[in-house]
């Protein structure tokens, strides 16, 4: 159990200011406060006088996410909610859930008998027994990712895909890129709809032309790449936005093996920006989520509902990471195969002339 | 100036009891204690005591608004924002806003002179000289129905037009309308291209058809309904949505003067559910923002941003208030005019995304 020595030992400050800011004293900083309040959540300290009375409590279910160790994708989140709630004096409890918990346990019957106010949901996909019950749930509750339609209960939260997308085609356009290939996460996926859309309509934005062969659905995992990637490149494709960091990664691995080199010859973009993407070769230009931000935004989404604002979508900025993997667009010929005579068809036949036409010219 | 005995008398309650609310006295209910509050910012009483040490304020920045009397569109959006803010010890300004004044200061420097950690702005529109210099400020702004790109100090907040519109459309196809029309506001605006795109989805989700002819912009305004109205009558319209209530206020006026009975013969719906609205006859059904909640969820937005948590986009659930607006479909014939051979589209997904676009890129 840590104590507020820990927290005075991991800040370099005194005892009696880490008193001062835990408990409410009035000659420190609102700044420095904060970092206590902060580190006292990252260190695991908790402050059993405010516990004693504390009647408010909140749940964060957890389903198919890490989150136990730094790293792992669910644990800023959870750490920024849990900050964001301790400065507010709210309690913080972390479920890890099952299906067989939701089949055997109603969702407001369960909030009620355990006295929590309010419900965040992290990792959940829309199969989920509980997420039926959201339809008409009394209780305030957040979902990462997901979304309920029209119960003024529940709200959503997320990273701004259509943001983060557009700054990403944008770095590509301004680097002469127009032939913009998007391998996207699973289709049926709501982030994936809504990535997809973004897509389409930054493409457009920047007046740059949509090949339907070049973006498509995958699934969220590296191995995706192998089957879109060639055909990606024999169309001409100069850079590939992917729907995840491990995506770009199948990618990049996919562009070596077929003796191609990134950033050189393709430009390579993902999305999260974990831990894996400044350590892959070349580090991975990424559209960042914040994480911890993205836990913070869950509770205060909570805090406004609470106080019975009906909110529905609440979106984060994005960051753009720029890193190694992207470069000034290389025009390439596209290659035909010989046994691919339909592709050839679908490929747009101004660029390709374009194409030629340059290739031509050198 | 009010007083404590203000409060009281709208209420009902002891004198004990309001100062007991307003000074965070223990045994009264949480409940009470937020109606005391509300109450207090509705009957303008100023906490002396409080504004005193008061070192927190927020500029709420207004224009293009009539918010002085209750009932006109800003009143409760400004009175929502100050409850919230007044809940959580924040002092709120009203600055009513001009281009001269906005061309004299420049907005960073204005906030810090006058020691505002944050601005609120309502009715601005991108031309106004402040909009730009939000695409660089340090300081947490909200805005209102506009939306300013990648700074993550800015946020963006209003009705989540997409549920609204879904809603809408809802009903209508669950009382046989099949041909609906769109009369939206100005193009341009960032409302109105989120309404075209809403509707667009929403028809394509219903399986309706989409008809080029029966989606147009128009303007915020009555008049807008006669340049448009005859034209869906004759394509044998049987539903008519509306990009506000005041449209939808003209297209009911139209509709009578052509010989047609709403809702007998064609059912319209509004948007915004304005005082106008319930007075209309037939009363008109209209997607109802909430103008209180609106305000709180301004505030909340900023409490988020204050706290260095960088939203994007924010959006409030709508609700369809059904009133006599909207009736069962009655199957009127086709009239085409003879120049206007197939401009019914069927819904393909590949066309819909082209019009889409198109639409967005107006």
């Amino acid at each position: 159990m840590a104590t507020m020595k820990d927290i005075a030992n991991r800040l370099g400050v005194s005892l009696s200011t880490v008193s001062k800011g835990l408990n409410g004293g009035q000659d420190i900083s609102d700044s420095l406060r904060q970092t206590i309040l902060d580190t006292a959540v990252e260190v695991g300290y908790i402050n059993r006088k405010a516990r004693k009375q504390d009647t408010r409590a909140i749940a964060v279910f957890i389903e198919n996410m890490e989150y136990e160790e730094e790293g792992q994708f669910g644990h800023e989140i959870v750490l920024g909610f849990q900050q964001a709630a301790f400065r507010e004096k709210w309690g913080v409890t972390i479920l890890p859930m099952t299906h067989e918990f939701q089949k055997k346990h109603k969702y407001d019957v369960f909030m009620l008998q355990e006295k929590y106010s309010a419900g965040f949901f992290l990792g959940f996909s829309l199969d989920d027994p509980w997420m039926d019950q959201l339809a008409d749930t009394a209780i305030p509750s957040v979902l990462l990712d997901n979304f309920i339609p029209k119960n003024p209960k529940v709200s959503s939260i997320g990273t701004d895909s259509e943001e983060g997308i557009d700054m990403a085609i944008d770095h590509l356009a301004k680097l002469g890129h127009e032939k913009i290939a998007f391998l996207n996460g699973s289709a049926g996926s709501t982030i994936s709809n809504q990535r997809m859309l973004a897509y389409l309509n930054s493409m457009s934005k920047h007046h740059l032309p949509i090949d339907t062969n070049l973006a498509v659905y995958g699934y969220f995992v590296a191995d995706a790449a192998k089957y879109h990637v060639p055909g990606f490149l024999d169309q001409g494709a100069t850079a590939i936005l992917c729907g995840n960091d491990l995506i770009a990664s199948g990618v990049i691995q996919c562009c070596n093996d077929l003796g191609y080199n990134v950033p050189k010859d393709v430009s390579v973009i993902g999305f999260d920006d974990i831990p894996l993407a400044a350590r892959l070769r070349p580090a991975l230009t990424t559209i960042a989520q914040n994480r911890n931000e993205l836990g913070q935004c869950a509770y205060y989404t909570l805090h406004a509902m609470i106080n019975n604002v009906s909110l529905s979508k609440n979106l984060l900025r994005p960051n753009l990471i720029l890193r190694d993997s992207t470069a000034i667009a290389k025009p390439r010929l596209t290659i035909r195969r010989s046994d691919e005579k339909d592709s050839v068809v679908n490929v747009n036949p101004e660029l390709y002339d374009q194409f030629a036409r340059q290739q031509l010219l050198k």
